[in-house]
C-alpha cells in the first residue's frame, strides 16, 4: 500500500507521523505463550499467514475455494503450501472492500518488503520470495515482536493454566519484551456448559493441583480463583477477560449459585435459574477480585460460536463458523454494573461488542459508570469502517482521549500491521476534524493517547 | 440527472461505462406475467408511474397530500389523472434525499427523455409531453424490458399457480426475453394466518386439482408440492423464495407440523407450537427439494405488513402500510441453516432482511455456511446510502465478487432504471476505494461479476 | 468556531444564510417557567454552563475528573466555581469529536464574544472575561431568549401543575416571547412506579385539588386530565408529551386498568398485566384528548433512567445517569397507533428514541399512519453525525418538507445555539445533495420549513 494509505490530507499525514513509531501495549491476544518462548523461525509464509487465521479461511469460502485448500494442517492432507497461497491469492484478488485485502498487503510491505499486488498470477512468484526471505532472515516470533515495537504482550489464559512459559520469559531477563498472562475463567463460569474431554470435575481437579487445594463448593472454588488470581498477579497480570457472549440477568431469588455448582460437578447440568444465579454471582466475585487487585476485566459479548456443527465436528473451533450474536440485553450490563458499584466492587472495565447496533447503547451505559470504557472495534467490526465508527461514538458519548485503544485479539504475529492499521484511521479521524475546524487542539495529545500511552501508562504504573 | 449522477471521480464514470450496457437478469420481480404476455400499450404517464407504486403512495401521504388523490384506482373515483400527476409532482418537489426523486427524474429522462425537474409549476406539461410520447411510441410492458435489455424476468408465483403466460411465453419463440417463475410457498407455510375468501382448505383444494393429487396429511401435501416444484422447473425455474418475516425456532418437541396442517386443513386455528414445528418442518423440507433441484431459495425477513387495520380494510394489501418489523433472530436463522446443513439438504441461498440493523449480523451468520448469501438492499432499505452500506457490509464480511447483484422486487416496469441506479453507486463506491490505493485491481471484473454476470452465470448455467 | 463552522461548500454557506436568522419556536424544553418569569440576571459562567447540564458532567466523568468538581450545587461543598471551570475546561480539551466541544464554543462565542478555544490553560482568563460580560450586560433568561430569536417557549409540565408562571407571562403583556405549557402526565401513567415523597395518592390529592374533583378511580381520574387539559389549552396548549420509555403491548384480556389505578391509589402496587392494561387504556384515553382538542402528542422513547442507584442516591436524578435502554418494540408502537386510528383518536404525533437502531424502523412504522412523524435527533443522538443521519432517515422514508425541525429539550439557557448548530447540518446536508445534482429545487424552502416554518404555522395556526 501507498504511505499515505487511510491518510486523506496532510494534517492526516503529520498526525500519522507522530505516532507511528510509538510502542505497542498489546493488552489482549491469543498468541501463544509457548511459541513466544521457544522463537522458532518461520519457514513457510503459507503456514504463517493462513494456518491460524480463520478471518482468511471466511474469506476464502465466501469467494468460493474449496474447503481442502483453505483450512490446511486441519483437513488440507495432500495439498501443498503453494496451492493454498495460490488459492488464497485468488480469493483476495477480488476482495474488494475487505480488510484482508489492506490487512494482507500491509502483511506482506512491512515483514517482506513486497508492495505488488498479490493475484492469482503472481502468487507463486510472491510466495517464493516471502518464502526465501524467511530463509535468509530468519524471522521468528520474537523478531516480529521487536520489529513491531512490541513492549507488552498479555496473553489470554485459563486460571489453571500453570504459566510455565511466562515465568520462563520473565525469569529469562529480556528487557525489551514482557508478557503477561490475562486471567480469563470462561471455563470456570459456563460449566458444563463447555464439553471438553476432561469434563467440568476433570477440570475441577486440575485447577485444584495447581493451586493446592480441594475445590467442592462454591467457597473453596473462590478460594482457588484467588490464589490463581495471585499467581497470575505475581506475573504481573493487569487484566482479566471474560468471553461469555451475555450477561447473566439481576436473579429473582429463585436459581441457587451453590445448587449450579454442585450439579456441574456431579457431572450433571444445572438448570437456567441455577446456572443463571451462579454466573451472576461469579462476575460479582470476580468484579470484586479485580477491584481489590487493581486488574482491568474486560467483557467480549455478542459472539454465537461454532453455529455450524457440522463444519465444528470436522474442523473444529475458531474454525471461521462463528458470528454475532442476537443483541444483547444493555440492562442486563447496567444492572451488574450497578450490583458491583453497589457494592464497591466494582474494577475498571472495558467491554467489546460484536454486534454493530449494541456499540452506541453500551457506550451510553458505560459512561454512568465510572471507569468503565467502550472498547475497540472487536473482530467482525474490526475493518475501517467499524473502526472509525468506534471511535466516533466513544469520542461523542465520552472523552476521546479516555480510549484505551488498539489490541490485536490475533493468534497470527503478523496482525501486529493492524495497529499502524489503527493508528492510520485514528489519525485521518482526528485530522478530518481539525481540518474543518471542529477540533482546535493540535490532534499530537488526543492521538498520542489512544494510540498507545493509555494502555502504556495502565501498563507500567504502579498496582499501588 | 446530469450524466455523470452518482458517479463523483473520473474513476467512478469509466468503471460505470465498462457495466452500464450490460443485460439484466431481474431474479426476483412482482411484475404481472400476464401484463408481460398481453403487452398491450401504455396510455397514461400517471396510471404507470403510480398505480402500483407504493412508494410513491407513502412519500404523497407523508407529504400531506389528502388519500383520495393518492391511491388512484383503488379510492379515487372522480379524480382525474391531471390531478393525481399535479399532486405527486407537489410531493415530489420538497422530497429531498428521498430515492424517489432519483428514480422518478431516471424514469422520465430514461422512458421519456425529459430531463426537467418535475414539479407542481410544470406537472401538467409534463404530463402531457409524457402521454404524447406514449401514444407516438407504443411503449409496452415488452418494449420496457427490452430497452433495457431484460433477458430474464422471475416472476414471484405462487405453487397452486398454473403458470399459463409463462408456457404462453416460453412456447412463443421470443428469442431475447426469457420468464421463469420462482416458487414462493407463503400460503402453504401460513396455514390459516393469511386469510383469504377461499380459505386454507379451499386453497388446498386448488393446489391439489393444479397437480391432480388429494392432500389430506403433511405427507400428500409435501408430494403435491414436490410435483408442483417440478412443473416449475419445467418451465426453467431456478428461484424458490419464502416471504415470512421471521425463521421459525428450533422446536423443543412440544409442537407437531403434522397436526398443525390437520387443524388448518379442518378450518381451526393451530397453535404457537404446532405452527413452528410445522413451519420448521416445512422449512427444512423445501430447503431439500431446493438443494435437489438446484434452485435457490430466497428468504425476504424482517416485514410487517399491513400493520394500519383501518386503511387495510379501505384500500387493501401492498398499498403503502407495510414496514420494518421488530428485530428478527440471528441465532433461529442459524439454528436453520444448521439443520439444513447437517441433514445435507442446505441450498443456495439468499437472505433479505427490512431492518438495517439485522443487515451486518446476517452477513456474519451467512458466512458461516458455504453458498448462503447476503442479499442486495430490500424495500426500505433500497436508496443511496442503503445500497452502499449493503455492498460495503458484503464486501467487508466475506467476498464481494460472490454478491449477487441487483433485483428490482417492483411491481413497476419503470423500475429498470434501479439497475442503472445501483451500477452507478455500485462504480462509484469500488472507484473510490481504488482511487483511495485502498484497492489495486481494475474493480471491472468484480463490477461486471455484481451487475449482470453472477446472476447470469447462475440463470443460463445447466443444472446439472 | 468559524464562520463557515460545519458548512463545508459555497452552496451551503448560501443555504444557511436563508435560514441563520429565522426565528426560534422551541417546542419542547425543559427551561424553568419560574425562571423566565423572573428573570433575574445571571452571575456566574460556571454556574450558567454546568449546573443543569448533565451532558457535560458526563464528559468530565469520563475524562476521568473527580466528582466533587463535577455536579457543582449539588455535592461540591467547598468547591470554588474557579476550579469547577478549570475541571470543565480540561475535560473539554481532549473531547475531540465530542458535541460538547462544539456547543460549549458555539456558547462562548454567541453569548460572550469569545473565539478562542478553551483549555485547561486559560480556562481562568476565559471564565474572568466571561463574567465580567455578564455583570456588563446583565444578560438574563429572557434576554438570551430575544438575542436567540425565540418567539416560543413550550416547558414541559405534570398536569397537576399550577402553571402559575405561564398566567403571570400570558398576562403580562409581552409579545415578544410566548411561553406555553406542554402536558406531559408520565406520573399519572406510571402509577407507583416513580416513588416520590407524597406517594401515589398524595399526587391523585394534588391533581383532585387543582382541577376541584375528587379522584377516586378511573373514570374521576379522566374527567380530571379531561378538565386540566382544558385549562391547559386555555393558556394555548398545543402540545403534550409521554416520556414512557416503551409502547404498552395490546393487552391480551388478562389486565384490568381499574383494578391497576385503584390498587396504586391504595398504595399497592399493581402486577404487571393490570398496570400494562392501564398504560394501553391510558394512552388510547390520552390520545384522543389530543387528537380531539387538536394537540400533538411527543412520544420520548427508549431511555433507561438512573441505572447508577448508588451515584442516584447521592445526587438523584438528571445527573448523567441514564442511557439508551434495550430495543423497544415497533409492534407494540404500530399495535398502538392502529388502535388509536381504529378509533379515530390518532393525534398528531411525534415519535423520539434514544436507540439509534431503532429510529428508522420507527420512521417506516411512522409512514403506515398519517400525521406521525419521526422526530429530531434526541439527548445521546443529537450530535452532529446523528442529527445527519436523521435528518437523511426522514428524508428517505418520507417527505423531508414535512419534518417537524429542531428543539432543545434542554435545561439550559445556552443551549438555543443547538438550533444554530442543526441549521448548519441541514443547511450542509441539503447543499451536498444539490452540489452532486441529487436535488434540483433550491433548498430554500425545505431548509425553511424545518429550520423554522413546520413548527411556527403549527403553533400559531388557529385552533379549529
Amino acid at each position: 500500500m501507498r504511505d499515505d494509505f487511510l491518510l486523506h490530507s496532510k494534517t492526516a499525514e503529520t498526525l500519522y507521523k507522530s505516532v507511528r513509531d510509538l510502542p505497542v501495549y498489546d493488552y489482549h491476544c491469543h498468541l501463544s505463550p509457548q511459541e513466544i518462548w521457544e522463537d522458532k523461525p518461520f519457514t513457510d509464509v503459507t503456514s504463517l499467514m493462513l494456518d491460524h487465521d480463520h478471518y482468511k479461511w471466511r474469506l476464502m469460502r465466501s469467494a468460493g475455494i474449496r474447503e481442502e485448500l483453505i483450512t490446511g494442517h486441519r483437513s488440507s492432507v495432500g495439498i501443498s503450501s503453494q496451492e493454498r497461497f495460490r488459492a488464497y491469492a485468488q480469493a483476495l484478488e477480488g476482495a474488494a472492500g475487505n480488510p484482508l485485502y489492506h490487512w494482507t498487503h500491509m502483511e506482506l510491505s512491512e515483514f517482506f518488503g513486497i508492495g505488488d499486488a498479490l493475484t492469482a498470477d503472481n502468487a507463486d512468484i510472491i510466495r517464493e520470495r516471502a518464502n526465501a526471505f524467511l530463509r535468509d532472515t530468519g524471522m521468528s516470533p520474537r523478531s516480529v515482536l521487536e520489529k513491531e515495537r512490541v513492549r507488552l504482550v498479555v496473553t489470554t489464559d485459563d486460571p489453571a493454566d500453570e504459566l510455565e512459559y511466562h515465568k520462563l520469559l520473565s525469569g529469562s531477563g529480556l528487557t525489551n519484551l514482557r508478557m503477561t498472562p490475562a486471567f480469563r475463567p470462561d471455563r470456570v463460569l459456563m460449566l458444563t456448559k463447555v464439553g471438553t474431554p476432561e469434563g467440568f470435575r476433570g477440570y475441577l481437579n486440575r485447577l485444584g493441583e495447581v493451586c493446592g487445594a480441594e475445590i467442592f463448593n462454591l467457597s473453596t472454588l473462590k478460594e482457588a480463583l484467588e490464589r490463581r488470581m495471585q499467581s497470575f498477579c505475581a506475573l504481573d497480570c493487569r487484566f482479566a477477560d471474560i468471553g461469555i457472549p451475555y450477561f447473566p440477568s439481576k436473579p429473582s431469588g429463585e436459581g441457587s449459585a451453590e445448587r449450579a455448582f454442585l450439579t456441574a460437578a456431579g457431572g450433571g447440568i444445572p438448570d437456567d435459574a441455577d446456572f443463571n444465579a451462579y454466573l451472576w454471582d461469579m462476575y460479582l466475585f470476580i468484579g470484586k477480585l479485580c477491584h481489590d487487585m487493581r486488574v482491568l476485566l474486560q467483557l467480549h459479548t455478542a459472539v454465537a460460536r461454532n453455529v455450524n456443527s457440522r463444519q465444528f465436528r470436522r474442523i473444529g473451533a475458531d474454525s471461521g463458523i462463528d458470528c454475532i450474536s442476537d443483541p444483547i440485553s444493555v440492562r442486563a450490563f447496567t444492572e451488574l454494573l450497578d450490583a458491583m458499584y453497589s457494592e464497591k466492587a466494582l474494577p475498571e472495565m472495558i467491554v467489546y461488542t460484536l454486534d454493530p447496533g449494541s456499540i452506541e447503547p453500551l457506550a451510553a451505559a458505560a459512561g454512568c459508570f465510572r471507569g468503565v470504557r467502550l472498547g475497540a472495534a472487536w473482530w467482525f467490526n474490526d475493518h475501517e469502517a467499524g473502526i472509525r465508527e468506534t471511535l466516533e461514538i466513544a469520542a461523542r458519548q465520552g472523552s476521546l482521549s479516555s480510549f484505551f485503544g488498539m489490541l490485536t485479539d490475533s493468534r497470527s504475529f503478523l496482525s501486529y500491521v493492524r495497529h499502524d492499521y489503527f493508528r492510520r484511521i485514528a489519525s485521518d479521524l482526528v485530522a478530518s476534524w481539525i481540518d474543518k475546524g471542529e477540533f482546535m487542539g493540535s490532534g499530537e495529545d488526543v492521538l498520542g493517547k489512544i494510540s498507545c500511552f493509555n494502555a502504556m501508562n495502565y501498563c507500567t504504573e504502579s498496582r499501588i
